[in-house]
């Protein structure tokens, strides 16, 4: 809690602060507190009471929270929400008692949206990826991962990627991309598995290393999908290229993806409805993150929970993802994936708010975000709440009242309590 | 669909129309309509290509839609919308594994939100309930039901009523309210039971009547609320002086409550979970809507759901509603109650879309609304998708563009696409 010698940028007052470090208050809280930024960073946090003299002398700017709770940016570390066209038809088809076979038998499935992302150009993509990264934004989101996954070209997955990239200009959201060409053999490559893996591992996760468009690579390890053999071909190419490594894993089986994902290191395995207590216990062996997705869960009406006892027990960090897809998930807002992590997985408010913010950063590599510190990037949201519990209890509510990335914003939100000293 | 004589004040074109009139149609939906309003009434509604010539040269303003879909506006029939404080502690403290009789002896539960509410004075339950219904008209609902139930003196009853009723004018929202004095049995009449029963039917509904605050009488007929005895007496008080019968009922256990409903000839039902196939019969004679709430079993993890396809074989109506309490559904949304409908109960999203509209409607004895036909209410709202099935698809998207009540708007959203003529 030093102060520093730069001056003093922002200074935030009047807000309780839930900084997610870990604490003896629940939500490492702080009431009444107060925060400094400078050069894009938290310079000072503490309460209000010991903010030293000399920020306040310096800050040019002051901010006025009137009460309201800040917490660290969310993170949204495992979405698809670059993809042409939706599934509003499937759904609705599926509800009517049209069977998930017939669907897919009639082109249904990933496979509609691969057809529609590969027919939409860059700008159509881009639109609708602007529009979905806009609203989690309002809903105070200032960090999202995207995959790619609905290309399955080298051209069309690289073009994904880039699309992804650009939505960070385009919404002031910290935009992490993801390679996911494993995510659905294409059509093309019916009954040519091995060479639809060998064009991934020498083409699409060389490509998108040298041209720096992807920080991880991720792979659908699932029966309906590619086997460990097939993904750790994959992880061992991305691990050559410096990319770190992570798992679509036991969804709907327990296929070994979660002791996969281990045995790479990676940075998260997701889903893990079906983990074993011996894939658990390799995580926490190899520090692996679990990335709960109760969207999926919640649409697919699935019935098996992912064993959190046991990630609580070993010291499994657990983060919450949208999983914001055109199928199994079309969750809009991060809000709504804590409230069904709460409710179907039985997380505490808490742990769905660690999830969104601390273990997300984590899963991302970003060691500076996801909890409020000096030294951490100041990338913040402010909630009208009376505690932060409220962010996982309202279901469509939107409490979030502005969010600052990195020190700056232009959000309209906060203008009327913003002042220039 | 004549043209009127009256002057056209608002002609809607480039739209797609979900008229959810029963029709051969899904939605009832006409491509290209047009849509024409007088008198804050639907004048004319048809395909674009039939507009009368009269209805282009007289029409003062026009609307071109882009594109989009109209619905009517959506109807929202069970809210508890007007109440103090939250239950987000409550949420908190049972995910941590406290039990609800440990909640409800701290004093937790529906008595924490009658103390809350009592304590609040007018102006902050106006406040609270201004800020979640204009987030419910920016998606797309243009009337709510607004019960008491948190007051459970006759004082505190009726102005919970006068609150709500106010919101009318703070909302633009359409506004009717229900007396639900039998909510809970208030700490007062601990042990006196009848006394209190007799104070709704003495002097709580014969008020609410005279003052004309409210449009029918609710009641929680439950083993852990009142009686069907109980309950039919102030049902028997409430048809004596005008007012309609409601009814939650079997939502825990089948108490009859269906039946009862059935028998005052109720409007609806509400819940439903426990309903018998004789409840449901009686339903069915008795023309009483069954109201959908799948908000409270989402939140209270239940397991039962209502007998939806024996509603649906024997007829009987099925609405959908949010919900919006403290305590067992925090739902803000109707696109998420119309979600939640369809994922938990498997109504599908043109059911789920006549259960916020037509049957809605029906609940509320809005003839002339829920339905786009001449002579209907120029409720509407205006929504940017591509078929009426992603309202109920997308979770926490808000693809609402525009509301418009009685013909008229001052919605800011629309304001780019009107033009006076």
């Amino acid at each position: 809690m030093e102060a520093t010698l730069h001056p003093i940028d922002l200074l935030i007052e009047d807000v309780h602060l839930a900084t997610m470090a870990e604490a003896t208050e629940p939500y490492g809280a702080i009431r009444d507190g107060a925060l400094a930024v400078a050069d894009g960073v938290i310079a000072w946090i503490g309460p209000r009471t010991a903010v030293p003299g000399e920020l306040r002398r310096t800050a040019r700017r002051r901010l006025s929270g009137g009460g309201m709770w800040v917490t660290p940016g969310l993170i949204d570390c495992h979405t698809h929400l670059v993809f042409g066209g939706h599934r509003a038809d499937e759904f609705e088809a599926r509800l009517k008692g049209v069977r998930y076979e017939e669907i897919a038998r009639a082109g249904g499935g990933i496979r509609a949206t691969v057809r529609a992302t590969r027919e939409a150009d860059d700008d159509v993509l881009r639109a609708a990826g602007r529009a979905r990264l806009r609203g989690m934004r309002e809903h105070g989101l200032t960090t999202v991962e995207i995959k790619s996954g609905y290309g399955l070209t080298t051209e069309h997955e690289l073009r994904m990627l880039r699309v992804a990239r650009n939505l960070e200009e385009d919404t002031d959201v910290t935009v992490i991309t993801t390679l996911l060409a494993l995510h659905a053999l294409p059509d093309e490559f019916a009954h040519r598995r091995e060479a639809y893996v060998e064009l991934v591992c020498r083409e699409m996760i060389p490509l998108a290393a040298r041209e720096g468009l992807a920080s991880a690579v991720d792979a659908f390890c699932e029966s309906i999908a590619f086997t460990p053999d097939e993904c750790a071909r994959a992880f061992a190419e991305a691990t050559r290229h410096g990319l770190e490594v992570r798992v679509h894993a036991d969804q709907l089986a327990d296929g070994g993806g979660a002791a996969l994902a281990a045995r790479f290191g990676a940075r998260s395995a997701d889903h893990l409805e079906y983990t074993s207590e011996a894939g658990v216990r390799a995580m926490a062996r190899a520090g692996t993150t679990a990335v709960l997705l109760p969207g999926a869960y919640h649409v697919l009406g699935a019935d098996r929970t992912p064993p959190v006892e046991l990630f609580r027990v070993l010291g499994v960090p657990m983060a919450v993802g949208t999983d914001f897809n055109p199928g199994s998930s079309p969750v809009c807002q991060p809000l709504l994936a804590m409230h069904l992590a709460c409710v179907h997985f039985r997380l505490t408010p808490e742990e769905a708010l660690a999830g969104m913010t601390r273990h997300a950063a984590r899963v991302l590599d970003l060691e500076a975000a996801g909890i409020l510190r000096p030294g951490a990037r100041a990338d913040l949201a402010l909630w009208e709440v009376e505690t932060p519990a409220e962010l996982a209890y309202w279901i469509g509510a939107n409490p979030c009242r502005g969010v600052i990335r990195a020190g700056a914003t232009n959000d309209p939100r906060l203008s009327s309590l913003l002042r220039d000293v």
